[in-house]
């Protein structure tokens, strides 16, 4: 059984990865605070203090970040650009030969907030990717960017394989219809029906999180890749086909119409 | 006459701009050390240290960074992601209406690692822009990856007009023959010719450098740009489309056959 470390396993996707995949990896938890469960205590923007945790593990899933779409500069240079060199560097020097990294879609989400409510709709055909120009929304974004620019270094120069995930909309309570989407994605201009209409389109169920991260974890020959995870739902505006066709993944859940 | 902040002044490309643009903009040179001729003293990685610099100025031209190749990864977070994003912030703090970056080819170096030294011949076809998938090839070419995309969430957010140069080759001596350049590129695997054929290929001599930023200087509805710059070289492996089109950037100088 392969041996994972999850940094940010305190999350809601990093508690959706352990209880999904507690059979099929082992999983080694580290949290910048005690948990409820057994962890690695330690924070990602110091290198020395996490490098011990990445001793013989197979793999790494990077989700550790500040993950506010609106973090000030100072958290996110501490926890998004010093924590994920670190886990890199942590990562290369242990020798280990897989990092899987949670991007976000806000590495593009100007183009997001550039189009209107309308591309949430059925019948609208846009699509984003991996190959849309980098414009991002937020600081957070750009930390993002940062990621994924960092990731493919590391892959060239140190042969590590990078597989970066843009990670959709995985939600506490599962629930794409829970009242509390009325208050989500904050830094749009929707309405309420709207932010539903979205949340329909972006979700990702904790179970197909679970799968595409394991879709990263078992790929073979994958040395880089850039892909976006959402569920099977009925308005897709960001390309599931690299996820499918690199990856192997096959969602299970699809939000309702 | 614009006022126009220059960072990292004392270096190459910045000495180039004073020496060439003084009779066109009031130059006002920022050095993170006292320098030869007049400058604002302060380190970019000192946001308030920095901030008076920007008042008052009609644009900025952004040049400070621990500019090798092979610079470690203190020294990039410091000068070119720290640094970098304090020239932004100062910028919209005094709402400097205009911001030039100095980028670099290195944010698609590992294209170029990939490729063979016949890249550098004449009848070479293959040809890199900012269309090409970024590609850093060190750790300064993930910096300057990050400085673009902040740039564009600064361009995005707060309505600043940002021009992000790739500049090519620019040497003390202003000589694409000059034996030092038998010593140029230490990060790739080259002969001696090689390193010769590929100076060809991507020196912009320091007239052609000044003229490129002052084309960005004066370019009126450019709102958010990248654009390689070289000189008119016989072999051009690097896009000019461009720096020409939407910057009207036109070449004096060709390196020799």
């Amino acid at each position: 059984m392969k041996r994972v470390l999850v940094t940010g396993a305190a999350g809601v996707i990093g508690r959706a990865l352990l209880r999904n995949l507690a059979g099929r990896y082992e999983l080694c938890p580290l949290t910048h605070r005690p948990a409820s469960f057994p962890s690695f205590v330690a924070d990602i923007s110091d290198l020395s203090a996490i490098a011990p945790a990445f001793e013989n593990v197979d793999a790494v899933v990077h989700l550790a970040a500040a993950a506010a779409v609106d973090a000030p500069w100072d958290a996110v240079l501490e926890g998004n650009i010093i924590g994920t060199r670190n886990v890199f560097e942590a990562s290369r020097m242990a020798n280990v030969p897989l990092v899987v990294f949670a991007s976000s879609n806000h590495v593009i989400g100007s183009w997001e907030r550039q189009a209107t409510a309308g591309l949430y709709a059925l019948e609208d055909m846009r699509v984003f990717d991996e190959n849309t120009e980098i414009r991002p929304d937020s600081l957070y974004g750009v930390s993002k960017a940062f990621g994924e620019a960092l990731g493919r270094f590391y892959s060239d120069a140190f042969g590590m394989r990078v597989i970066c995930l843009r990670i959709g909309s995985v939600l506490d309570d599962d629930d794409p219809r829970s009242p509390a989407v009325a208050s989500s994605a904050p830094w749009l201009d929707l309405r309420t029906e709207e932010r539903f209409a979205r949340m329909r389109a972006t979700w990702l169920s904790q179970r197909d999180c679970a799968e595409l991260v394991a879709c990263a974890l078992d790929a073979q020959d994958v040395r880089w890749v850039i892909a976006y995870g959402i569920s099977d739902n009925p308005r897709q505006f960001w390309n599931l086909r690299t996820a499918r066709e690199v990856l192997g993944y096959c969602p299970q859940d699809r939000s309702p119409l």
